[in-house]
């Protein structure tokens, strides 16, 4: 570390140790030393991407000019990688999920409280802006008081990449996408959580769960969906959040999607509309003279900033922007919907 | 009863009866001998619409020239005029939901043993075109195996009319309107309910429930997921299925939606998406290259088919449409989703 600029070195190079050193690249005092993977192929990509390779882990973590390992690997071996990162020395910024369960990242803990060391967990999808757009609604109660949210992403590729298919490496979809979206969801209804009830699907037959089902219960009595589907030929929006003013839905990452308010709760001129073999007025959709239809807010985000954050605690200057108890929390949570999903029960959390 | 014709007598003459009332006039063999309603208003309304008013329930029932009561009366009063229609001799057509609980239906089916009498619920949703075209497609297989399927219908101008608002007349949206999702949901995927968990909303303050969001477990591990809910400004999807070879969607009533059928599982082609702060190939939708996009075959439907079956299961000729021990099953499936509620557990079904 020479004055403000941090030396990073990535430990793990495939799609997101690549992710890494992209963004990396663009932060003015953020150098990167190097990387190493036990992969030859992935060496040899960090070399064509110009990057130097370390031989091996330790001969990286021996490298006295790196202050910041980042860990990229597959999500059973951050725990040991992590730890020996900062008992030689360093600081370390980790891929989610970042451990498979909550005892290893309470070992992790341990160690950088032992060692001195500033831990981080790359929870990148703070940063996304649909949930930040969400956010913003809920914060400002645009649809009054919100009593119900839900979150889910859908694919039909199946489970990605060749790991994540595999128990023993912490694969499967909860680990891998329901850690990004139970972190925002606590953190965009900040109450405690009452109970949930986590159905996984196997749909694809492989070892580990391809996706999954969990319905929250917050204190107040608030409620949220959130789902995971890789087999998914048609995707339900990413949000979709009613509250009792109205009720705001983002269909995908190009931010379509819309907010509706009501503008006069009575609607006397409701009139039923033929439903199917019925009349209906309950469910006749509401027009113009009750509602009104707005885009969605639109909010920059960087996520240069949480690499920014990382750096600033280490001097001291800020506060994490991802807590670690934060990140327990959600290893906790995820703990129990594997638990919910095993008994088929509903699991009291909080 | 001349010949092959029948008489109908309406007991109760709100929005329900009124329709009965439109319906049965376009049927060739069903004539109308009147109406009772205890509502002054409304017995001014079927005199009003040319119906002959009777001055009493006793005076209709003992109106020799009637075939079958039609009782559209609020839901805690079906068990009693059911069985005393059935005592007078009448056959007996009823509103759903049709009793408040699985006792007083068993009284009903009692009594028509006793009494040797037809008994049939108007559970007129299994003529809704939207449903039809769901199961045609589960039972053409056109989406592979299909693992999950989720039923709703969202409003957003809360409990409808007056007497729904209140618990002493079988009010709540579970009652009014999960009968009718959960009597085609069982119908369409014909398994054993190895379990459901079941959360009832109050957004609006009323003692009964103003929506609810089940989730259903079936034998075959297939899913399902059932909601209800009136304070919802966005409409998600009316029908949601999704099976190992596509996905179909019908988000309203006019019919919109979709099929998409995978013409490919293998998508080498795949690229990843920007997706917020990240990059996800998993969650990528596909391209024309492997999937296919169908419009939703159509279904002519006709409610007439109901009453025609019940002048036929009268006359011996054929079974019924709506059998009774479905009909049971499905007040016992409302039973154990106000348990999982109250109790907030999973309720083991069959």
């Amino acid at each position: 570390m020479t004055s403000n600029s941090y030396t990073f070195a990535l430990v793990g190079y495939g799609g997101m140790g690549k992710q890494h050193k992209k963004v990396l690249q663009t932060i003015d005092r953020a150098h990167i030393a190097g990387t190493f993977d036990i992969n030859k192929q992935r060496q040899e990509d960090a070399n064509n991407d110009g990057l130097h390779t370390y031989t091996s882990f330790n001969e990286l973590v021996s490298d006295d000019s790196i202050d910041i390992v980042l860990i990229a690997t597959p999500n059973d071996s951050h725990k040991d990688i992590a730890i020996d990162a900062m008992k030689a020395g360093k600081h370390v910024i980790c891929e989610k999920p970042v451990t498979l369960n909550s005892k290893e990242l309470e070992e992790i803990l341990d160690a950088a409280k032992q060692y001195d060391k500033v831990f981080a967990v790359h929870q990148n999808r703070r940063w996304d802006e649909d949930y930040l757009v969400m956010k913003k609604l809920y914060d400002e109660g645009v649809l009054g008081d919100v009593f119900h949210v839900e979150s889910r992403v859908h694919g039909s590729r199946g489970i990605p990449g060749d790991w994540r298919h595999e128990k023993a490496y912490g694969g499967g979809m909860l680990l891998d996408w329901g850690v990004h979206l139970l972190d925002r969801l606590v953190l965009l209804i900040p109450e405690k959580i009452k109970s949930i009830y986590c159905h996984l699907s196997y749909v694809l037959g492989n070892e580990v769960d391809d996706g999954f089902r969990m319905q929250v219960s917050f204190e107040s009595g608030k409620t949220a969906l959130v789902e995971v589907g890789t087999s998914n030929y048609i995707s339900l929006p990413l949000w979709y959040m009613t509250g009792t003013n109205g009720a705001a839905t983002i269909h995908d990452w190009s931010m379509n999607g819309k907010v509706v308010t009501v503008t006069k709760h009575e609607d006397h001129d409701a009139t039923p509309i033929e439903a199917g073999a019925g009349l209906t007025k309950t469910m006749a959709p509401r027009g113009e003279l009750s509602t009104q239809d707005t885009p969605l807010p639109r909010i920059k985000t960087d996520i240069r900033d949480f690499y920014d954050n990382v750096m600033k605690v280490i001097e001291g200057k800020e506060d994490p922007i991802v807590k670690n108890e934060e990140v327990m929390r959600i290893m906790k949570l995820m703990e129990a919907a594997f638990l919910s999903h095993k008994t088929n029960s509903v699991i009291d959390f909080e």
